[in-house]
């Protein structure tokens, strides 16, 4: 009897990952991409160091579940598996948590295994700040271990959330684009249950007997995100059906796709735009499509030191009516103190 | 005194729209499109004949706004305005509604203004078959009068439901745009309110003194819109905060942009990866971004004869695979018949 099906499904996807990073470091080390997909579960011992893979887990259900299908897999593909767990400080007796997680992991059989505290800032509200404290706490230990990857557990339900918070930003499809199975630094993270729902994630640990742990912050209506979970996610599926979660996670690939694609787009035609001394002209930025257009002004306003992250789209929307509606508008200010405004046939954009 | 806000708002829309269409007609009058701009005012009167512009309207609080507005902008811009309401016979007494708003849109000082009976079929559910009956009858009606335009009065609040039920299916950016300011042949809708709120013309009738009328529909549970209308958005609203609406409308104008582009972008590369004899080339396609490439699938499969609305991304997710992860695979059917098969380096789509 095979094992069930919530834990066939989340080996799957940690296999899945496993393959394809053991596939990117046999072809670094000089085996071709085509043999090296192929043969990646002999070529993985014989890299010149068994790769190591860590975990990050928080204790709760997705991660436990993640950590589960990492010691499982990760042995019969000749690769190392190792766990992190992040002691954010912000509750009492968090440390204890943590050595709770580490001792949970170490059962699993990782090695190594550790637990790293974090001081949590305030810069951008308390969600961001625990986030950048967190992803700065991997980076060091992958560092520390040498490790190629660190699996991170989000789940599609996750996706789904992100792609509804890009929306409520109204700026975009690269808003909705929710997070990359692949992120960071050397593509570093992955994440390999963006495909799997929270509820096999849950039931994989139930049937494994694992226990986890229910984080408090993820019931407190404080946070957009838990509200979101609780509230407005049910009530949309209520409204529009069960479907809504794989639909909103479908949309974020697509999505990323597309907007990746603009951007390459936008920047190709970004030189054929700009006169002899790199100014932008007015009549050739006319002729290309708005899409392309806007992407090219709002890279240019980064360009000039204006803030990516103040920049909204209406900004980019009043400098665009310097081309398109043009009747002798003064500068417009942007973030960052960079002021656009057109000049005869040209648009300068510059911090002012 | 200047008029209350809400009239002021929903006046400005239409002008707006009026002012467009006039240019649109004089520059199809030879009058140049710069010159005819600033002189729309003025040249209305001056086309062969004054043209006419019809108001849509159920009763309702949306489009009895906007006649309002009509009936106070037109004739300042030498433009005729009439009205149609469409009885859709779906409830008892429908004919009678329909003969009171007639007289409403009359006592607004609209002409022609008329009542039209159409039969609701059963295609694709109860709202998709009110919606194709309506517009075939505002169709004859605008043929009927020598209409330039029909204008509707879908508000951002409308267009933000309309981007939920797209989000709902999943199936990439086009389904987030939304609807169009233009749509129709020769561009015959407009849709004035797309950026006016609800609450904006409700309020515009209560100033205003205008009876309007609540369709017991808008309040059916049995409706998905109702629901995401009722239940739905406001728990968005409750867990996102209260710029969802508008957030949401601006992501359809964003993403309709962003489609279009990436749709000529599709149109463009489609010559380049076919042979001689027409067959696409796998190496060509491979070599394009994704989100090209599956437009170009996508086209490939709707012009072989599979019905766009039955191809969905999974579909396209499929066939894309046939190019970027060969291993072999047997033939990939797709609605309508349609067969998708790689044979050699040529991917065959067509009717089988």
């Amino acid at each position: 009897m095979g094992p069930h099906p919530a834990v066939a499904a989340i080996r799957l996807a940690v296999r899945r990952v496993l393959h394809d990073i053991i596939t990117e470091l046999n072809t670094t080390a000089g085996v071709p991409a085509a043999t090296a997909a192929d043969r990646a579960p002999e070529r993985a011992a014989g890299l010149p160091t068994p790769p190591l893979v860590l975990v990050a887990c928080s204790g709760g259900a997705d991660s436990m579940a993640l950590a589960s299908a990492l010691a499982f897999e990760a042995p019969r593909l000749g690769v190392r598996a190792g766990g992190v767990t992040v002691d954010h400080g912000l509750q009492n007796g968090s440390d204890l948590r943590a050595e709770e997680v580490v001792l949970r992991l170490r059962d699993l059989g990782l090695d190594p295994v550790e637990a790293t505290a974090v001081t949590v800032g305030r810069g951008g509200g308390p969600e961001a700040a625990a986030r950048d404290a967190r992803y700065a706490a991997l980076d060091a230990a992958a560092a520390r271990h040498g490790a190629a990857a660190v699996l991170l557990g989000h789940t599609r339900d996750d996706q789904a959330e992100t792609v509804l918070l890009g929306l409520a930003r109204g700026s975009g499809i690269r808003s909705l684009s929710g997070m990359a199975a692949v992120s960071g630094a050397d593509g570093r993270y992955r994440r390999p249950f963006l495909q799997v729902d929270r509820q096999t994630a849950r039931k994989a640990c139930m049937v494994q007997s694992l226990p986890v742990w229910d984080d408090p912050h993820n019931a407190d209506p404080a946070y957009t995100r838990s509200r979101l979970r609780h509230e407005g996610l049910p009530a949309l599926e209520k409204a529009l059906g069960k479907g809504v979660v794989e639909a909103l996670a479908r949309t974020a690939q697509l999505s990323r796709d597309d907007a990746d694609a603009l951007d390459t787009w936008a920047r190709q035609a970004e030189a054929g735009v700009r006169d002899s001394t790199g100014v932008l002209e007015c009549a050739k930025l006319y002729a290309l499509p708005p899409a392309v257009r806007r992407r090219i002004l709002r890279r240019a306003a980064i360009e000039a030191g204006a803030p990516a992250g103040a920049l909204f789209a209406r900004h980019i929307e009043e400098v665009d009516r310097l081309i398109t509606g043009w009747r002798g508008q003064g500068a417009i200010n942007l973030p960052g103190k960079v002021v656009a405004q057109r000049q005869g046939g040209r648009l300068v954009i510059r911090q002012g």
